[in-house]
C-alpha cells in the first residue's frame, strides 16, 4: 500500500496524539491536508543547514512565491527545525542518536496520520571521511557500530533488542546514477560507522579527555576502513533500524568534512 | 588549585585549539578575557530556554544594561547557544547523551584555556517524575542507567569503558537547602536515571514503536522507583561522569513535566 508501518497496538485507542518535541498533534493540526501529499523528507543535523536546503529545493523545483522567507511548521518549538518545499520536507535532527530517535518517532507517526504513500526520506548530514577525499558524498549501503557490526541496539525497558541496519538497496544505485549526470561530483558507495561519541568515540585525539595515543588511533580507524567503512557519523545505524520497521525507503548520504 | 582538569595529553603540544560545535577557538579568541571569571555555568536542553534562563539571572544579579538582547556567544553556529550573566554562563546543549557530551568536551576546554577556577556546573533540565508531584524539583545524588547501575559506560574506539557517575554531595545538600528558603518550592533528592531513548527506552507507550503492554512498563517503573529513582531523562550519566573526571563540581537537577 506504500503506506508507513506504525508498530504500536496502542495507538489506535488514543484520542489525541501529541507530536510534541514538533509541536504538532492530531487535534490541533489537519495532518492530512498539511503533510498528506509530502514523499520525500530530507534530515540533517543543522536547523540552518535544512533551512537553506528548502530553500534550494525551492529554487529547483520552480516553485511560485518566495522561497527566501519558507517558515519553519515548528516554530512554537526550538528542539527541531521543519521546513517544506513542495512534496520535500526538510527537518533537523540535532546531533547523535538520541536526538534522531525523538524526531523519527514523531515523523514517523505524523506520515502515518496524514496518510502519507510511498515516501522516501533521505539523511543529509556531515561526517568524518575514512581515506577518501574530502568533498566526496558517501551513500550508505549499510550503517554499523563502533565495533563494526551492521546493527543497532536498542534499549527497550531495560532489555536490549537487537535491529537491522540495512537500508535500501534501490535507492542506494539510484542515487549513485544521479551523482554521475553531475560533473566532478566525487562519490561512492560504502559503509557508514555511527558512534556515540564524537572525541572519545571517534579517535579524536584533541578533546577533554584522551586516553589513547595517535598509533592506537591509527589502528583502529585502519581496521575500521578495512572493514568497508567509509566514514563517521552519529545517527545513521538508529536512522536505518527506525525506517526500515516502519517500511520507509531510507538512504543516508554524508559529505565528509574531515 | 581549583582548576579544571584536562586528561589529555596530546592538547599542550597543539598550537591551536579549535572549539569547533561552539565556534570559539584559542587563536580566534582571547578565552582568558572572556571567561576568566566565570564562576557558574548552567546548562539545559533547549536553547531558547538558556536564554530566557540568563535574562533571568542578569535580572537577578541587577547587572547593568539591558538584560533582554543578551548575545549569543556562539551565533556563529547553530549547534548550541551560550549566553553570559556575570559570572554566571547559560550554554544549551540539545538532547540525549552524544549531544550533550560534544558540548562538554568543548566546555571544559574553554574553561581551561580561559584558566578558570573553582567552576561549578549545573543541569537544569526537564525530566519525567516518577511517583513525585509535577512541577517539583529532583535534585540528583547519583544518575544511574537503564539497569538502575551508577555507572556511565564510554565506547572509547572499540573499548568499553565504565565510569563513575556520582554527582557533588556537598552541592546537592547546598541546592536543597536553597530550595528551603522558598516557600513552596517542592524539591527532593533522588536518583535520576539516564536512557539513550525517549519512547521505547522510557516506557512510552505513544512511540512508533511499542512492543511492551501498559503492565510491563508500570512493573518497570516501580521497579525505578523501589531503587530510589524519582525521575528520568536523558543526559544525567554523561554529564556526571565528564565533571567527575574534570574535577568540576557538578550537580543535575530536574523538573519533571510529566
Amino acid at each position: 500500500s506504500g503506506l508507513v508501518h506504525i508498530k504500536n497496538p496502542h495507538l489506535d485507542s488514543m484520542e489525541e496524539d501529541i507530536l510534541y518535541h514538533l509541536d504538532l498533534g492530531t487535534r490541533t493540526h489537519n495532518l492530512p491536508a498539511m503533510f498528506g501529499d509530502i514523499k520525500f523528507v530530507c534530515v540533517g543535523g543543522s536547523p540552518n543547514r535544512m533551512r537553506a536546503f528548502a530553500q534550494f529545493m525551492h529554487k529547483e523545483l520552480g516553485l511560485a512565491g518566495n522561497g527566501e522567507d519558507l517558515a519553519d511548521i515548528c516554530a512554537g518549538t526550538d528542539r527541531y527545525a521543519m521546513y517544506r518545499a513542495g512534496p520535500v520536507l526538510s527537518i533537523s535532527h540535532g546531533m547523535g542518536i538520541p536526538s534522531i530517535s525523538i524526531m523519527l518517532h514523531e515523523l514517523i507517526k505524523l506520515l502515518h496520520h496524514a496518510k502519507c504513500r510511498d515516501v522516501t526520506v533521505i539523511r543529509i548530514g556531515t561526517s568524518g571521511g575514512l581515506g577518501i577525499e574530502a568533498g566526496s558524498v558517501v551513500i550508505t549501503d549499510t550503517a554499523v557500530d563502533s565495533s563494526f557490526k551492521p546493527r543497532f541496539e536498542q534499549v527497550v525497558l531495560d532489555d536490549v533488542v537487537v535491529r537491522s541496519t540495512e537500508l535500501d538497496k534501490d535507492l542506494t544505485e539510484e542515487l549513485l546514477a544521479c551523482s554521475k549526470e553531475i560533473p566532478d561530483f566525487p562519490t561512492l558507495i560504502g559503509h557508514t560507522m555511527c558512534t556515540y561519541d564524537f572525541y572519545e568515540g571517534q579517535g579524536r585525539l584533541d578533546g577533554a579527555l584522551c586516553s589513547f595515543s595517535s598509533e592506537k588511533k591509527l589502528e583502529y580507524l585502519k581496521r575500521a576502513y578495512d572493514a568497508g567503512i567509509r566514514n563517521i557519523e552519529m545517527e545513521s545505524t538508529a536512522f536505518a533500524a527506525l525506517c526500515g520497521l516502519c517500511g520507509l525507503k531510507g538512504e543516508s548520504s554524508h559529505t565528509p568534512t574531515l
